[in-house]
């Protein structure tokens, strides 16, 4: 019982209006659960949260110690991001493609023998080409968009909703294999600096995504802070690890400690011969492309910034496009230079065999900490698809375009549906591939490019519909964003044709089925929306009742029942299913016996309220009395030859309907409610059944009248 | 629509009593599904059952092809028994043992070496004293129990319900153990007949079970007709196998045709060598005591006897002790005699071995006779069972010993419940035991000894009760049953001791868990009938009522909630828990448009209403439409700054209802029922997330509203 209880009043009948509530609504004294805030809103603490039963407990437990404690609303925090901050939150994903980048083209390379490695440069260079216009192509967008210019948005702001359907599509798949990749890449990253762990790569890379979903369910509040420290150490590591290599390559023309490593034949490391042709080098330059997913992080995420938000966003976005050009150049001209093979299964990786040239003897600790560092960014890097996925499928829901649950933030402010999907998913894939970072990277970038083509499409458009506007100089925007445009169009179909049939299909059959899937649950959404027939009246002077007590026998929940359907002043009809005569006539009497004892308690109170008629609620209490003794409930048997119990009452509820067109019927079920589980499976199978076949019966209305079981 | 419906007449408001309802239901004419029989009686015709939905009439196509119509109650066919018939009926249990006792034992001997084998005939004529002794003891039961004197029924009256339950106990484990062994002992007769079939006789030993439990579950009316073919099919085959086995062992002292078999080393066969002493004697002769189960099978049927039942009873019971004792002596005989030794895994089996030896040359379809014969009758004393087991257990359940289904006819008349538990238990059992007859061997008759001791030692009390009755021998009465009692009580612990780590210790463990579920159940439904605590009130005048609607947005299902809720003119709280500020703002706008116009509505209903209020239906439609613009309904907002929607609900509707003891809390859940089941992916989470936390709340009735999804 609640403190402050027994200050309660009896309140008399019907008609208690506005101060029944209030007066009996719980204020501060009386709990916790609920603080008071002006007339009829009381705001819910985190009191009201607190599980009841054992198991709740048990569970809220681990979720507290997991998830930290619920935040409000209010305690959303909008950190501005400085640019040094940014940088290091929005580019992880972007400068962390360096790790698996070169070595993609060259596996590609590879087959057609050691000589083809060479080809890399060039294709490396055509990449960075690429990268430039790209990042050219998205200051524009970052200046345009100041609230975030994502593909889904830009796409479907100006060419329509189905491009920006495809762009969300190709996104949602990309995000997914961002966290594939790069936790499959960061566990080759620690694979190779600890061989021993060689085996549990699979293990590792759940575990680890796993690790990653709790951190996203509890939100990342610090996050510019805590993102800093990898991003910079392995922006300062690998550019120490690309200095030293320039040096060697200078002064050391035989290699490093003149160590240049031997040259392994590609059939001795287990590569599979290819033909050396443009075909090839496409696909090599197709594997390259992987350096450029995460550009467009900045262009999504421009209001973050500290104003001025568009200029600082567009200067970060140069600082990263910088950074990642040199990097992708540096690991590629060391590798060539070095003659670096790539090896199968990336065990060990590409940057791990540079790393391992460069820094030995009294320097091999620094080996250790470039591949630290390329893991901890590389799951830094799958965390930033662990805000992008809920974040973009949060606004495809609050679109309609995905279920209603994605929009909903969980107890830490986090999308939290989003977030579990995406683990899931990412898992699944990364057991289905076998934690192959070299077979996954062949589904990915496709999905980015995409993205891009149709976001610098939409770009275009954008500036031609702005070509009346004053003060912009549209042609040379609209310029700019067809070249990006049409670059990255080229680069996702080389993307398709050559790696088709090596997963890309996957994702080019994925992507149709996504846009099919957002409009299929559009469609519907909307059409409920639209058409909905209104199965009861929708004014309460229209309605009309019937209610219906099915009975099997008169014990006290059947009468509890039956008294409760009573009280509502309306048409009562109790329903027993005889099984057989000597059933029919025990009814009945139990029946006779209720019915005679509910009439002579009923009259002696009427007796009562008639004398008691004299303040105004007396006789409104008077009144109903009256009602309730007019309105008998009516009994019924069913004779049930065949001995079913629920398809003659479902038969018979469904006739009450139909020949009542008027009226509402309403089926009251008494319910046992367990104490134990074990309970369930010695009663209720009939008040479930009957449910179940009531359940999608048309204006039908159930109620269930809870039962207990004592303890 | 229902034809006749255009009939119906709209009634007015409340108050319709008895001619709303008779008006209103179906009349023959209107549909087949009732039949009108009576005042207000109805009787469901097997129209009533027909379903609805596309899988219920595929479903529904299923049963009728593998159960045939459904039957009436009527239709119970109380067939009378000549002799002749129920000897075939009642006796295929205890008759087809003879197809492995003799193995039983001699399976045991032959450890000791074929010398041993001897040993048989002593241990045989012991097993058929025993049955004689039983038999005459079982005279008895039957004489005083006309009624049919069960092991459960008998222990229970006259010892008391805890030995009953240990017979009844008993009896159930080994009515499963009776289909196990009768069904992989049949297969064995099978397979030696068919050696092709020996991999798969645990799946042929399923199939048989699934057929018998279909042929149960359709009912088998003509039972004593086509019992009879089978039963005395084996009868005579049996009969000539043993007739010409003596003729043989007369009239060929080296053996038919002179082809005894060459005595076989146990050893070479497989067997373990094991040593000869009193222990192994004892084993055998536990194990020959197979022999005797099913013997209480026709005390347990009197009533289906034709008059005069029990002297009919007694005599059959004669005559199937008789063929009992008179098959087993000669199979034990005719093995020593021609030193059939017997193979493991039954596989040739014994009697195969007999009738291969006897029937050969052009007499070798005798031996295809006999052995389908044996598969016959076999499959039938698996049937018995399958009476048996049912039967028993909806006794148990009529006492509330078992769930109540178990005492449901099903639509042919059946014990459903039971018949299937049976078939789903032996085909474990089964499965388990690889098909294995001798394993399962072990853990049988110890059931039936424990009941045969019971319900002897219940005929022991009876007696002694009846001292002092006139014109009853009940010295002599109780003597015999005493000897009986005895007997089986040292042949129970002969089974015990011998048999226990060999697999009866899962019987001596069983049979109290069983007795003490049948004693927890027993305990619940009782103390279920005592102590219930009425949650609402149990007459009508004494409820008092508040109605709270869950409302998310004004949607169309929850105007109709509202409406539904208002038309009850009880107090109505509207809850909604807003997210954020905007949230709430949208939804008080929201609630003040849609109040203003319900009210406005409902005014011009109430002015028509007063114009209309002329007649006395007319005053009351007036009275109930000014208690409704009285009963306005309140609006709450929750705020929820953790964004959780479902628990401060919870707690607020607790909350309501612990302030408000005097009332009956009741919540409106508007549900959308799917049209199709991916739709319930995009809908109901909240509702459902609501009901199950609302399951288990003392005193909170839920309504569940339909609001049906467009197709």
């Amino acid at each position: 019982m609640l403190p402050g209880h027994e200050q309660q009043m009896v309140m008399p009948g019907a008609g208690l209006g506005r101060r029944y509530v209030r007066r009996r609504l719980p204020s501060q004294s009386e709990t916790s659960a609920f603080l008071p805030r002006g007339d009829q809103v009381f705001e819910a603490t985190e009191g009201s949260l607190q599980p009841q039963s054992q198991i709740g407990r048990g569970y809220e437990r681990v979720r507290r110690v997991l998830l930290g404690r619920r935040l409000t609303t209010a305690e959303q925090v909008h950190e501005r991001l400085t640019k040094v901050k940014a940088l290091a939150v929005l580019s992880s994903d972007a400068i962390s493609s360096v790790a698996y980048a070169t070595e993609a083209s060259l596996a590609i390379l590879i087959g057609a023998g050691t000589a083809a490695l060479t080809q890399n440069l060039p294709i490396t260079a055509c990449i960075v080409a690429l990268m430039i216009i790209v990042g050219v192509s998205y200051r524009q967008t970052i200046h345009a968009y100041p609230n975030g210019g994502g593909s889904y948005i830009v796409a479907r702001d100006n060419l329509g909703v189905l491009p920006g359907l495809i762009a969300a599509a190709a996104l949602l798949i990309d995000y997914v294999l961002t966290v594939s990749v790069s936790v499959s890449s960061g566990v080759d990253a620690m694979v190779s600096a600890l061989p021993a762990l060689n085996n549990f790569s699979v293990e590792l890379g759940v575990v680890f995504i796993a690790v990653i979903m709790v951190v996203n369910l509890r939100g990342i509040r610090e996050s510019g802070t805590i993102f800093a420290a990898p991003t910079y150490l392995f922006i300062g590591a690998f550019a120490i690890m690309i200095l030293t290599g320039i040096f060697h390559a200078i002064f050391s023309p035989g290699g490093p400690f003149g160590a240049i490593a031997p040259h392994q034949s590609p059939a001795a490391l287990g590569w599979a011969p290819q033909h050396m042709g443009p075909l090839l080098l496409l696909t090599a330059f197709a594997s390259g492309c992987v350096a450029m997913t995460g550009t467009e992080a900045i262009s999504n995420a421009v209001p973050v910034f500290k104003p001025p938000e568009s200029k600082n966003a567009a200067r970060t976005l140069v600082a990263m496009v910088t950074i990642l050009a040199i990097f992708y150049l540096g690991t590629t001209y060391l590798a060539w230079r070095f003659g670096i093979v790539p090896h199968p299964n990336q065990n060990p990786t590409l940057d791990s065999q540079i790393a391992a040239l460069l820094f030995v003897g009294p320097f091999a600790w620094v080996y250790y900490v470039v591949q630290f560092a390329t893991l901890l960014i590389l799951v830094l890097a799958a965390n930033t698809s662990f805000a992008d996925f809920p974040r973009l499928s949060s606004i495809l829901a609050r679109d309609g375009f995905l279920p209603h649950q994605f929009a909903f933030r969980g107890d830490r402010l986090a999308f939290s549906t989003g977030i579990i999907i995406l683990a899931a998913l990412s898992s699944i894939l990364l057991i289905v591939f076998h934690g192959s970072t070299e077979a996954l990277i062949n589904l990915y970038a496709l999905g980015v490019f995409t993205a891009f083509t149709l976001s610098q499409s939409g770009m275009v458009v954008h500036w031609y519909r702005l070509r009346a506007r004053a003060g912009v100089n549209w042609r040379r925007s609209l310029g700019i964003n067809l070249v990006g445009a049409v670059a990255t169009a080229i680069v996702a179909a080389i993307i398709t044709i050559t790696k088709f049939d090596r997963g890309a299909w996957i994702v080019v059959l994925l992507v149709p089925l996504l846009v099919l899937l957002f409009r299929g649950i559009s469609k519907h959404y909307s059409f409920v929306q639209r058409h909905t027939k209104a199965l009861t009246p929708l004014h309460a002077q229209d309605l009309r009742h019937v209610l219906v007590v099915p009975i099997a026998e008169l014990n006290r929940p059947a009468c509890q029942a039956l008294a409760y359907a009573r009280s509502l002043i309306q048409p009562v009809v109790a329903v027993h299913t005889a099984m057989d005569k000597a059933d029919e006539t025990a009814f009945r009497n139990e029946w006779d016996q209720w019915a005679a004892e509910q009439q002579a308690t009923l009259e002696r109170a009427v007796e009562a309220a008639r004398m008691a008629a004299e303040t105004p609620e007396g006789r409104a209490e008077y009144a109903r009395m009256r009602a309730l003794v007019q309105e008998r409930p009516q009994m019924v048997v069913l004779q049930s030859p065949y001995r079913a119990l629920v398809p003659p009452l479902v038969r018979y509820i469904e006739m009450l309907r139909d020949v009542n067109p008027q009226r509402t019927v309403s089926v009251l079920l008494p319910e046992f409610v367990p104490a134990h589980w074990w309970e369930s499976l010695l009663h209720n199978q009939t008040a479930l059944r009957l449910k179940l076949a009531l359940y999608s019966d048309a204006g039908v209305v159930v109620f269930n009248i809870p039962y207990h079981l004592p303890q």
